[in-house]
């Protein structure tokens, strides 16, 4: 998407063809700075230290990370040290072991001659697949959205809110959630943002916000407290939220807060949407509240606040009584019932095991 | 309630018999102070700039500061002058004007030279009677607690939910939601509080965590996005809040955000109350969603957060992009149909016009 005129990916090979570029997110969105990624030490360790993150986009730093180790050392031993090495960065998320996968079944049967280009192609194909995904989904989205504004009256704006960052910034492009709003907005289509701020690790009031005003997308960040009040007095036509995980029967497991938006959306008969990439949905599992184990993360990060102060210095502020405790559950999981659609690569599906199976036969 | 093993009140008359002491609330939670009012001046600052805040605490606080002007002057003149001024500091306050009003009843018509006393004695009668209010509301409460208590295998907690502070911070003393909960710690049953956070105030964060850890009262401080996931897996027994205004139909205004919590409740079967003084039940208004106007507060309070730094500086630093759009809605309304019962000091009241009507028939 666009960074204040100018288009861009996430990842990207920089002009020397040696090297890869991203943006680094630790320091959004008070600064803006890129990185360029020369090794697979570096490429380990924007993964591990959140310079990159979103599983598509970790996916794809990952790929690039095996082709930068292979340019210095094409050794089946190298191959294997470079996999496990990024695989130990995030060893939870599911879309890096893909991608490793991935790489490795490109690069294992070939001579060594070959493999640091065949892995380059590799990882371009990843990320050019993801885009070509996120595009797709933003095309079944974006007539979701042109449906409401067709019953608007001129002038009027469609209101989308969203919770958590699902955007460019954590995928290769377009995002997810964002990108049938991404699509609207370049077609002219007057859509404006509510961005759920996303405590405790405020991904909408960084991230999200971030990335809506440098592509020029009208927005506005609110507590995560706000959502309902919003609704219940029409000023949110529909949701769009992202997923970690999707069930065989619909569930969604998604950022701690998603299902207190999707009870508001029902009780406001408000449609709510989940944006996935199909591979996020996972068959094996059924009643996602009983059965997905919620990550429970440091309580620093709800005691502790990072921003920008007056004086533009960068600085952590505690915000409860000292040793107080404090709980971190990073996930929650809303109910098939509570949600409207899955908005997927092929099409907007019904949460319900019968719809999922339908639409992707091969899998289910 | 204690302060680390020392009774206190919110609002107390100091040693000399001349001042007012309050604690600096605006220190809370990383800096516990308490001043000296002595002067009007001095009680229309603290109030104006939330040296105290919650409405029975800002009446209280009213009262003493008129007894403090007319102590120096109590003629007519400065009686009006000290009442205007008073009420011009949190014009909004409902609890604020009921208690100058109060006061200039009970001094009006009385000599000069009885003024002071005579406001003396009002003042420190609303502070006992709010007192008094708070303890009624607490032993109703209570009796909800010791049921789900009862019910507990041997040394499982009572877990309760609470958003925002309805604490004693904001009474004279008990507070409306906590005083069940201070009241059976004190009894002994093993109560166990989560605290929302509250942003975009943090009044859970700071304010009710401190008072409960001060107290003694175990607690953990969550992020607003967490409740409903702990409701999910039963980890959560019932959900006390506080209100600033009940309609005659029982429809509930409080901070925001208490609507998603009320929801998170009914969709689990999980007991949703609400603590109220009957004051502030509005038999005025009815629809609470259509009729009651929702305060908006500056978006700086979203967009900027204030706490401690790691060597002990109070700190406020910004967590969204520069020039960002923010909004702030300062409550929201949470219907009737929601609301398990209304714990008032004259037991707990269905929420409905005809249980409210009934409970107080000298009202409605």
């Amino acid at each position: 998407m666009k960074v204040d005129c100018k288009d861009m990916r996430t990842i990207w090979v920089e002009s020397d063809g040696l090297s890869v570029g991203v943006i680094d997110q630790t320091q959004l969105p008070h600064r803006f700075a890129t990185l360029s990624l020369k090794t697979l030490d570096d490429a380990a360790y924007a993964i591990k230290s959140m310079q990159v993150r979103g599983a598509p986009l970790i996916g794809a730093t990952a790929a690039y990370g095996v082709w930068l180790a292979l340019r210095h050392d094409a050794s089946d031993e190298n191959l294997e040290r470079a996999t496990a090495a990024l695989l130990a960065t995030r060893p939870t998320a599911i879309n890096l072991k893909w991608a490793l996968d991935e790489m490795m079944a490109a690069v294992r049967n070939r001579p060594r001659g070959e493999r640091a280009a065949v892995a380059f192609n590799r990882a371009r194909e990843i990320c050019d697949d993801d885009v070509a995904i996120n595009f797709a989904i933003g095309r079944h989205g974006l007539k979701l959205i042109e449906a409401v504004a067709a019953k608007k009256k001129n002038g009027e704006r469609v209101n989308v809110l969203t919770h958590c960052n699902a955007g460019w910034l954590a995928t290769v492009d377009w995002g997810t959630a964002t990108a049938p709003i991404y699509l609207a907005h370049d077609k002219g289509v007057a859509v404006h943002v509510f961005a759920d701020e996303t405590r405790p690790r405020n991904q909408g009031a960084s991230l999200t916000a971030w990335e809506l005003g440098r592509h020029g997308v009208p927005h506005t960040v609110i507590p995560d407290n706000t959502g309902g009040h919003l609704m219940q007095h029409g000023m949110v036509d529909f949701v769009i939220v992202g997923t970690d995980r999707v069930t065989a029967q619909g569930d969604v497991c998604n950022k701690i807060g998603t299902y207190l938006k999707a009870l508001a959306a029902y009780d406001n008969n408000v449609p709510f949407y989940v944006a996935l990439p199909s591979p996020t949905i996972d068959f094996s599992v059924s009643d996602g509240i009983a059965e997905i184990p919620i990550e429970q993360r440091s309580g620093d990060e709800v005691a502790n606040i990072t921003g920008k102060t007056k004086d533009g210095r960068i600085e952590t502020v505690q915000v409860v009584p000292d040793g107080a405790d404090v709980a971190n559950y990073a996930f929650d999981v809303t109910p098939a019932r509570l949600v409207t659609g899955l908005i997927t690569e092929r099409g907007v599906i019904a949460a319900s095991r019968a719809a999922l199976a339908k639409a992707f036969p091969e899998r289910a």
